[in-house]
């Protein structure tokens, strides 16, 4: 027994934001009983994985070592936390916990990919716990920008450890428990041997706001727009879904929800028991009968999503509401990274409209749903950790985190995807690099990352792409090489036709070529492909992919 | 010649901020002499066009009036106002006027195409004027982030128009001419009909502040780090890299300048004149002689562009230079929306590296090149210009100033790319529309955005593509049909390949087709296509892109 060690191991969410995976481990080396936290998926884009559908860490490793795996928990229902549980349960076959609302999701989630719900457990709150193989794991309540976020408390023979999930320390969240800090100082009490800890605001200096500030400001803001007034936030963001129909109410207007994901997230808060007060709303095919001024559409799309309400509605008609002159869009939301342009299409479209669009810039009607630098300082002072972990992080925030921890006389260390920390002594140390990767879901396949897929489609996208055929008879070319474009131009330098001057230098290539190369499919394709980049280079000053195709008759 | 009229056509610049492109007329209608304002360039993105080297506007409309083009003048060296001058030019072939500085890089850029670089004339400043038809232009000095840079005032039969460029109002610029508002004010004396205004900052609503602002700041930052200093900022911000110098020699510490775009903006602003104090520097290759605490780096790259120095040195040694632990690394710039996701990449590359990064959420390293609301406000104030037509923006930004200037009591609409304005009236009004859009160069290659070259990539990127081949003989197949997959998954959900499953399926449509569909090679191929495409859906839930080649030998 001496040698048993506790262990944390990132798979995902650790040098990123995003496809949340992390392992904790109880037992002697290499055979250490596990427990996994969050199965979440990151969002493709153009430039790094076009054509992808979801994105996800790699579970090689978990899967290798999947008789090993207790449980899974799950600490909240957004999609970076929950959205793989369906996608992976059955490389891993071990039962699910998370408390209902969070189970509502991770049940349709499995639901979706043909996987038996009943997999997922409704787990109870702190103080209970639930028994998983050396593991006692509690569900601990803690504020968030999504109904019945936790964190998990657990407790082994090495000494207990707080997972925070995604938390901020909310003492009015409107929907969801408020932050409790005598809950915290209770858990505490025996002693925290590691906090494992969200890293997302450590660069915002000044303490969190809480939802209910609010309000006031965005019930003003409602007043006075003269005419339909449309908010956009995250369908997830169920309390501020909640202050945003509370504002229209109180504005006098009529609520109406667009978009499926936010109608569909209010139901399943209705279902869960989170929400029990939430205004009543008209269904979009009545909204038209009302008039502008005392109307208030909430929608689904405050990233720019393409399909999302918002990006519907600043494109024209949508489920028979248009946009017009003097009416009001609010982005009630925070622009991800990366989604910058997505959005600025938005307002655009809206401003073409004569929409008046109030945005992100103002800190009035948003509030992060993450803890700030001063609030990751106060949970470390509630809890007093002998170690930080760092995680929910791009590297760049896990550096400021161990360096904050460190400050506070932590032990800490900067732990990315697929570094194996042993938290059994004085201080974390890395014991070893597991293999950490990205699966991508691409249709209804799962293909990795770097399986080679999606950089072709980048190659295609970046270079072009030529066809060339050849048929060959006893290793005599019969008739001509064939070439067929696609995503190229139709001319280069010559005027000629690109594809024309192609297969006159690939003929001649090929009517010089002496028969032991005609005979060689391989030297062959390698001699036409050549030529094939050559003449591009010549003509269009690009290298484009190219297929050749050889059909041999015999 | 009562119905002559004076006109303003925006063809790039207008609904965008990018490849700046404006015509003004004087004339009988349709008979307008013309005179273009600027000729830039805008940057391809992966999402919108892979693969794409640059962007500039459709002249088509320009090309087909180009023996009513007078001439052309150049505002200022930015790429977005000078970058397409030698990729068009052999379509205008008009005489091209810009300042010393900036017709240094114009000139650069006609012989970069190979043109004569003798059609770029370096033009006087303002009183002094240029003839170019019915048009009296004269460059008038005004601030920006590069050096000499001008309004243009157009002096017309039809009244005086005031162009006025990128600007800010900075008294104190360091490098090149300070705003002097008794200049503009001397301008506006005899009356302005109208003034065609950047509307970069509009949603600013403080002063901008000045050049010289920066410098104790950043001296003080450089001051307190204790290794290796690295700063990034526009190459061509001359001010900006003097201001960072100044700084590290202000701090104790050897100027060394990295990366080919800001070495060559250097020694072309000591050459043009408008750079004559710079601190002496050490070339790179004697940088790793200084110890750390003395070395100062000024690099390109603020943009996280791929290539540039601030990339290479996140992800290495480069030309001997490594950073390490302990180094501090400076955005001197602000990112524009779009490329945050490349700058957050370098950003935790140089947090591996033990970096410390200060970057563009401080406003203390960076100030904008242009004017800000009140200042926007205050060069109405001097130049009381009858009509304000917002120019340099995106629609919020051309709808929003629109407003301002007509809150203002001064006419003004929102013109877009396309729309031909006529100023001549006591308000401006739309005439026409002309087709307006966008031209890429590709490698070598111009090519029209719609000709649905780069949508084929895009779709090859998202969607993948399938090649089949099959060869005729007398209308029957010879062999069965072959599949190559680029940017597809190798197998599906039976976990047989997917190049062999779909070569079955192909194999058996064409053994069951009638002779009168394999004698049709349009509706044959259609067939094959659309099994193709099934096939996909089945085994891999996408729908690939498809190329068919039927061969028939005869």
């Amino acid at each position: 027994m001496s040698n048993d060690r506790l262990i944390y191991l990132p798979l995902g969410g650790a040098g990123e934001i995003g496809m949340n995976a992390y392992v904790y481990g109880w037992g002697a080396p290499g055979k250490e009983r596990l427990i996994v936290v969050d199965l979440g998926v990151t969002f493709p884009d153009m430039d790094g994985s076009p054509g992808v559908d979801l994105i996800f860490a790699d579970l090689a490793w978990l899967e290798a070592n999947a008789k090993r795996i207790e449980a899974i928990f799950i600490t909240h229902a957004h999609e970076d936390h929950v959205g793989a549980v369906g996608l992976t349960w059955s490389r891993l076959r071990a039962p699910v916990h998370a408390r209902p609302f969070t189970a509502l999701h991770a049940k349709r989630k499995m639901e979706e990919q043909g996987q038996n719900p009943d997999a997922v457990q409704i787990a109870p709150t702190w103080p209970q716990t639930i028994k998983a193989g050396p593991f006692t794991v509690g569900f601990a309540p803690i504020s968030h920008s999504i109904p019945e976020s936790a964190a998990l408390v657990i407790d082994t023979p090495g000494g207990r450890v707080v997972h925070s999930g995604d938390f901020k320390l909310d003492p009015t969240p409107l929907v969801g428990e408020a932050f409790d800090p005598a809950l915290y100082a209770e858990i505490a009490r025996p002693g925290i041997r590691a906090l494992v800890c969200d890293s997302t605001n450590v660069f915002s200096p000044h303490p969190g706001r809480s939802e209910a500030t609010l309000g006031p400001a965005i019930t003003e803001l409602v007043q006075s727009a003269p005419s339909l007034f449309v908010a956009t936030t995250f369908a997830s963001n169920v309390a501020r879904v909640r202050t945003l129909a509370e504002a229209g109410v109180a504005a006098g207007r009529t609520i109406c929800l667009m978009g499926r994901a936010m109608r569909r997230m209010i139901e399943a808060s209705v279902e869960a028991g989170v929400l029990t007060d939430f205004p009543s709303t008209v269904p979009v095919e009545e909204a038209d009968s009302i008039p502008r001024q005392n109307l208030m559409l909430i929608v689904t799309g405050s990233q720019g999503e393409r399909r999302a309400a918002s990006a519907a509605l600043s494109r024209g008609k949508y489920l028979g509401v248009e946009l017009k002159e003097g009416d009001t869009f609010l982005f009630s939301s925070k622009t991800i990274p990366g989604n910058e342009k997505s959005v600025i299409r938005i307002i655009n479209q809206l401003s073409e409209k004569g929409v008046d669009v109030v945005d992100d810039r103002s800190d009035a009607y948003h509030v992060s749903g993450h803890a700030n630098r001063p609030d990751l300082m106060r949970l470390n002072e509630i809890l007093r950790p002998r170690m930080v972990i760092p995680m929910h992080g791009e590297h760049r925030h896990l550096r400021e985190h161990a360096r904050l921890a460190r400050a506070a006389g932590m032990g800490s260390l900067i732990a990315i995807n697929g570094s194996m920390v042993d938290l059994t002594g004085d201080e974390p140390r890395i014991v070893e690099y597991i293999e950490a990767g990205r699966t991508y879901l691409d249709g209804k396949v799962q293909i990795g990352a770097m399986d080679g897929v999606v950089r072709d489609r980048i190659r295609m996208a970046l270079n072009g792409h030529v066809l060339v055929t050849l048929i060959m008879e006893d290793d005599e070319p019969l008739g001509e090489p064939w070439v067929e474009l696609r995503g190229l131009p139709e001319t280069g330098t010559s005027k000629a036709p690109l594809a024309e001057v192609m297969e006159e230098d690939l003929a001649q290539l090929v009517g010089r070529a002496k028969r032991n190369l005609l005979s060689d499919d391989e030297r062959l394709e390698e001699e036409l492909r050549r030529a094939v980049r050559r003449t591009a280079e010549d003509e269009i000053g690009k290298k484009p992919e190219v297929t050749i195709v050889i059909s041999r008759l015999s």
